[in-house]
Formats: C-alpha cells, sequence, structure tokens
C-alpha cells in the first residue's frame, strides 16, 4: 500500500485499536477499553453519536437534533488512551492490517467493525425519493420538513382532490419506527396542530400504516400488537397488514392484496420497512472472501470474530450473530453488550487469558405509540398503556448520553405533555430528493 | 390578472390586511392588530419566526434552531382575526391590489411589506461560495458545519502549511454579528474544544476580524469599541481594522491595507460585512417607479407608507425611514416598533382618526463578545463587561418568542456557563456551497 499511515496520537501502550463507528457498539467498546493498555482511534464520519432511538421525535418537531446528539469528542475527552478521527473509511487492507482513510493508512492489531445498518428499499432504491427512511439527522429533518408541508400545501390548495392527496400519509413499515412515526404524526395531526389552521382541519389527515406482516409490531407478542393498534387508531392511524407495496411515486403508493391491487393517493410517504447493513460489511467481503447474510450483515464466529481474522471483530446492526439458533436482534441494548463484550475479549487476549463466547442478555422490547401509550415486552411481563409509557421514558432517559441532554429532552417532554406543543416543528433544508411543490 | 384569487379565511370584518414576512416587524404587526375590525393574512416563506439576534450562538453550536424559532400558526394560534400562508410572493399587482402567491392571487385592502434584509457581497456574489453569511437557519447550520470541520480536518492533515490554514479564521466586517461570530469562535477555540484533539491544539486558531471602519463596531461610541477589542483579544481575536477585501476563494483572503496587498492563508472564512433589503423591495419598485436607496431599500414616508400607496406600508430592514436626517437603524427594536405603530395607523384610519407619523424611540445597542463580556450604549449610559453581559442575557431571554424556548435557553446557557461545553455541535448536512474537503 502506498499510503500515507496516520500514526497514533496516543502515547504509551503499543496495541492499537481501531473502531469504526460512533454508535452504540462502537463507543460502548471504545468506552469499555478505558485504562486498558490499548490505544484507541475511533473514527465515525459524524463527529457526534447519535442515540437513534429517539430520531423519531426529531423527525415530528418534538426535540432538536442536537438534543439526542453528543459530540463523540466530548464523550471521550478525558479518556487518555482513546482519539477520534473524522472520516469515512474506504477500504481495509487485510494483509497490512490498516483501514483506509481519505488516501491515508491507519493501522491495526484489532479492527472492531460497528458502522451499523442503513435503509433497505428492497431492490427499489428509486423509492427513496418519494419515501425517505430515518436514520440519520438529516432524513428526520427531512421527514419533519415534508411532514409539515403537506400540512402547509394543503391549506393553500383550492382542488378538494389535491388537498386530500396532501392531507394523506403513508409510512410503509409496522415495526417500532413505523408505529412510531404513524402515532407520533397522528398526534401532530389531532393535538399539535389542531387550532393552527383556518381552511383545513388537521384531524382530516389519513394516516395508513402498510405491513406485509399479518400483524403490526411482528417480532412483539400478539397481545401487545393488538394494544398498539387500539392505541394506534385513537390517534387516527389506519394499519394495514398483509400488504404488499409494488410501487411508490410523488403522487402515492400501490399495494398488492389478497383482493387484488389498490392505488392509494397520497402526497408523503416515509419508509420504515427495511434495514440493511452499512457499505463496509462488502468492503471487508470483497477483500476476505467472507460471505455476508442476505440483509448484507457479516456473519460473525461465537466471540464476535470474522473467521480466518481474529483480529477483526464485527458487532452490532453490522454483525449477524447468532447464538443457538436465534439471531441477536438489531437493537441498541445488543449493540451495546457486544461492545463491552469485545472490549473484555481484547483485555483478556493481552493478558493471554481465554474466552468465552458471546451471550445476549435480552431485556425486552418497547415501543411507543404516543401521549401516555406505549408497550413493552420484557419476556416475563408483558405491559401496555401507562406503565409500559412510563417504562420507555425512564428508559430512554436514563439511556441518553449527556447530563445535558437528558436535562433538555425531559423538559421538552413535560413541555409537549401539559401543552401538546411540539417546539422544533421547523420547515428547514431544501429537499435533497425532490420538491413536494415547484414553487416554494 | 388572471390568477386565482385566495380568499381570506377570516369571517366578519370586510378590510383586509395582508402582511408579507413574520420577522420581528411583521409579526408584531399581526400581534398588533389582534382585536381590529380587520382580517389579517400573514405570508412567510419560512413555518416559523426566527429570533435572528441569538443566530450565531446557533452557528457556534451553543443552541439548537428549535430553540430560538417559533412557529407562526403557534404565535398566531389564538388570534381569531389571523390566519397564516406559507409561501413566497412573486409579485404584486398594484393596480389589482393583490399579492401574487404561487400563481395565485390575495387581495389586500392595506398591505404591509416586512420582508426584511439578505446579505450583501457588495458586488462579488461569488464570495458567498467561501464566505457564507448568516442570515438564515440554514446559514445558521452551515457555518456550524464549516467551523467544526475545520478543526477535524487540520486534526486529520499531515502537513503543516495545509494545517495552519485549516486553523485560520477569518471573518470579513467588524459589526455586532461579526463580533459575535468571532468570540464565540474564540470560546470554541480556548474552552469548548481545549481537550477535545490528540494532534493540534485548538487554541492555536488563529481568528482574523477584518473591517473596511477604523475600528470594530463603528456604530458604537469609541470607547466602548476599545472595550470589545480588549475582550476580543483575552479570546484570541485578532481585530484588524481599516483593511479592505478584495478577494476570497477556497484558501484565503486577499486584503488592501495603506500599507499595499496582504493575503491571508485560510480555509474558512464568514461573512459579517453588508447586508440588503429581501428583493421584495425590487418587485414593489418596478411596478410603481419608486426609488430605493443604496441598500436597495423602500425610501417610507412619515407614516411609512409608500409614496402614492398610502394603502401599501413598508417596515423593518426593508424600509428606509428617516426622521430629522438620521436613518432608524435595521435593528429588531425599531421593526417591532414600526410593526406596532403601522397597526396603530390602520385602526385610526379605519375610524377616520388622522395619525402622527412614525418615531422611533431608542432603547440602544448592544454586542456581546463571550462569556461575561459584552458592551452597551444606552445613550447616557455605556457599560461593558459584566454589567453589559447581564443585560444582553436578560433582554434577549425577555424577548426571545414562547415560553419553552426561554426555558430551554436559559437552561443551555447556564450548563454551557458553568461546563463551557456546547451541546448543539454537530456537523450536519452537505455544503451548500463547497465541500470542504473531497473525500468527507
Amino acid at each position: 500500500m502506498s499510503s500515507v499511515s496516520i500514526p497514533s496520537a496516543i502515547p504509551g501502550a503499543a496495541h492499537r485499536v481501531v473502531i469504526v463507528g460512533g454508535g452504540f457498539g462502537g463507543l460502548e467498546a471504545a468506552k469499555a477499553l478505558r485504562g486498558a493498555p490499548v490505544r484507541v482511534t475511533l473514527i465515525d464520519k459524524r463527529n457526534f453519536h447519535l442515540f437513534q432511538p429517539l430520531l423519531y421525535q426529531v423527525a415530528s418537531g418534538g426535540l432538536s437534533p442536537g438534543d439526542i446528539a453528543a459530540p463523540l469528542r466530548a464523550v471521550l475527552r478525558r479518556q487518555k488512551n482513546a482519539e477520534v478521527l473524522l472520516g469515512e473509511v474506504g477500504g481495509i487492507d487485510l494483509a497490512g492490517r490498516q483501514v483506509l482513510l481519505k488516501g491515508m493508512g491507519i493501522e491495526y492489531d484489532t479492527l472492531i467493525l460497528a458502522a451499523g445498518a442503513t435503509h433497505s428499499y428492497l431492490g427499489h432504491p428509486e423509492w427513496e425519493t418519494f419515501a425517505p427512511g430515518l436514520k440519520t439527522v438529516e432524513d428526520a429533518t427531512e421527514i419533519r420538513r415534508r411532514m409539515l408541508f403537506a400540512f402547509e400545501a394543503a391549506e393553500l390548495e383550492l382542488s378538494p382532490e389535491t388537498r386530500r392527496q396532501w392531507l394523506t400519509f403513508v409510512i410503509v413499515g409496522a415495526g417500532p419506527t413505523g408505529v412510531e412515526l404513524a402515532g407520533a404524526l397522528g398526534e401532530i395531526a389531532n393535538e399539535t396542530l389542531r387550532e393552527d389552521f383556518r381552511r383545513i382541519h388537521p384531524s382530516e389527515a389519513r394516516i395508513l400504516l402498510l405491513d406485509a406482516a399479518s400483524r403490526l409490531l411482528p417480532a412483539f407478542p400478539e397481545e401487545l400488537s393488538r394494544q398498539a393498534e387500539r392505541s394506534l387508531i385513537r390517534l387516527g392511524v389506519r394499519a394495514r397488514c398483509g400488504v404488499r407495496v409494488t410501487g411508490i411515486d410523488r403522487e402515492g403508493v400501490t399495494i398488492e392484496r389478497a383482493e387484488g391491487v389498490e392505488r392509494v393517493a397520497a402526497r408523503t410517504a416515509f419508509w420504515a420497512a427495511g434495514i440493511e447493513a452499512a457499505p463496509l460489511a462488502r468492503v471487508l467481503a470483497a477483500g476476505s472472501g467472507l460471505t455476508l447474510d442476505r440483509a448484507g450483515r457479516v456473519i460473525v464466529r461465537g466471540d464476535l470474530s470474522v473467521p480466518d481474522h481474529p483480529e477483526i471483530f464485527v458487532i452490532g446492526d453490522l454483525a449477524h450473530c447468532e447464538i443457538n439458533g436465534r439471531l441477536v436482534p438489531a437493537v441498541a441494548p445488543a449493540a451495546m453488550q457486544m461492545g463491552r463484550y469485545v472490549a473484555r475479549v481484547i483485555r483478556k487476549r493481552l493478558a493471554g487469558q481465554g474466552t468465552e463466547p458471546f451471550r445476549y442478555a435480552d431485556k425486552g422490547t418497547l415501543a411507543v405509540i404516543g401521549r401516555a401509550a406505549a408497550v413493552a415486552d420484557f419476556g416475563t411481563i408483558r405491559i401496555g398503556g401507562w406503565p409500559a409509557w412510563l417504562a420507555w421514558l425512564f428508559i430512554h432517559l436514563m439511556y441518553l448520553v449527556g447530563f445535558q441532554n437528558r436535562v433538555l429532552v425531559f423538559i421538552q417532554w413535560a413541555f409537549h405533555y401539559f401543552t401538546f406543543n411540539r417546539g422544533a416543528r421547523l420547515i428547514t433544508g431544501g429537499s435533497r430528493h425532490r420538491s413536494p411543490s415547484g414553487t416554494v
């Protein structure tokens, strides 16, 4: 490799750990290596850690991006054996043991790949223009822009038919993200904007939540699916399950059911139906001959390392990790456990000790539907409504990185709870995809 | 005109007041018409009122855009005689008394133009690419992105010369905005980022504040200029006055002084040197044969109406209003006073009463330089340092629209004061102008 090498800026220990990705897994691994006899280099293409479970609240104008983001440098500021580099990894030189960043090489002794996942449009990348997904801060402000703009366009629209199209929203995918977005949109239409318009009634908005599965929240127990559906109906959201989306364009969504093909005229659609591993998995596979699973994830061994490359670990949403035939789910707690586990493995290896394989402790799953409504599956305990909502609130505040963020989010939730208002409902930025209107 | 007419959505009174622009002047006019026997239509191309005096804090990562913005619909929600429309006014039909919006016409009996101002690059529009100005939320996040990215790029840069270019910042224009931006940047370099990097020392950043005038804050008394300069020096900012900028490109700024031409190698520059009236002034002038002043503003009569068109008022930064030979300054308090005055004129006209010409009550001027440093000119009282800073804090919190915003800003200022941290320092969005680096 002819690239210039960037040495570690950390003095001391010789063993260099390079972590790619500052999400839940990568950041947790870096933090768990505090005080270990290693030099940690965390690389991310963003300068902040994003608390993705609350991203839908940015998309629905309840929180600002800054409230759910923590600058990576600030998080690791006092960890003397860690440094942060901003950049996108373009390749991995497996033989030379370096990752390539802007044409420069960063050598590693141990490499942890934690680049996460991105949307998957199931073979229809052209749908992204008409139905953005929710993974990044930019996605969230784009969804917020379209959501709010639709009501503005309807207010100015003289044709009843077009106005109805502007007031119809389709959300594809009824997993937790889709349910949360639909619930927030229902609240916006029925509460936040209730008195804001003079020509339209925002509560006339039609919000359709589509999924190919036979019920919403398919990963949850059936009773909780039913409970979630009841909560959504109260917010004016109609869930339609067992339907397959076969087309999305600027004027609507085409769906297929047992009964036949149907067209939903809608000017606004959002995508929450599928994710796939970040392209870094393919970069790794191309160089190593590794196989990826159908979602593009790296199939890892019991200790989360890669076959034939014990010095490379893959964690979080980028990893396909099966334990006793069950796939570890792509959720934040799993990524964090993997990060901590890999840090432990590195410490043990350096101490010359052996390690046990990774075990996943399933703490349960939560989905929030709106004001005082949520469902929670803690294995033996399944709850809905108020208690689940309080659990959701408490857990999310607790895990949010940064004391300041916790205070700001708490205050905004309190305001929102008592006033129904959403302080951050700004229409900003041009469309990265298309302008919903020719003139604005 | 063949355009479709959009009738008012407000029932009752026949007299229709159309206000273009929801800034300080327009919004204040709309609010002051509450309860008046008129139907108010407020048109803005954004869905929110922006508290521009704090925009530099968004640009420097201290606040989020949502904290200093209030949705116009929320502000006017309970004002029964007002409605809000989102859109950009493309023309004015003076004879037919309607403004044109997306090809539709909105009839008025009284028209208030309050579209504000935008940057002026003094005949060099090509400079905008390399030195963005600070007027909109998008400007602020773009400046934030470039400011933070420069330190990241320096950290990864191996060439000492290029690294020095990345760590050199030029701010053109030493009025309040330039001084505030420079002070915030000085704090970021010396406090916020102090321990965040491993290869560079952010405090080595060179921050140059340039102005063609003989001293910074030329609109302030001389003693306050000197005091501001001392405060800036403590933050590592070097003010260079009496220099004329003759070129800006991606690698630096060319300046001309009495001593000759000089080149400052810098990868990041910001523009705070000039503003001009929004294009709406030209739209009005084209149809009416009105004359504009050099900054493109509409020269108004004593009652802020336009010559030959008593039914059209121009207020705020869009207006050139001279009182006893002195120009009313382009500041928020003046715009608000104009808005309230025009509302009073409209009420009196409808009641068949005469009106006095507009009088401007100058409450003083403030500029903040950083932590516990500001200058204030209240006419007879001139203060600096702590007392001015406290006055600044109090006044800005008091005038911020929305109780929730006030609480959020106060908390973030408190955090910032005690921890030096800036919670909203996110690098987001691509560049609208140019990418500072080919690869990120």
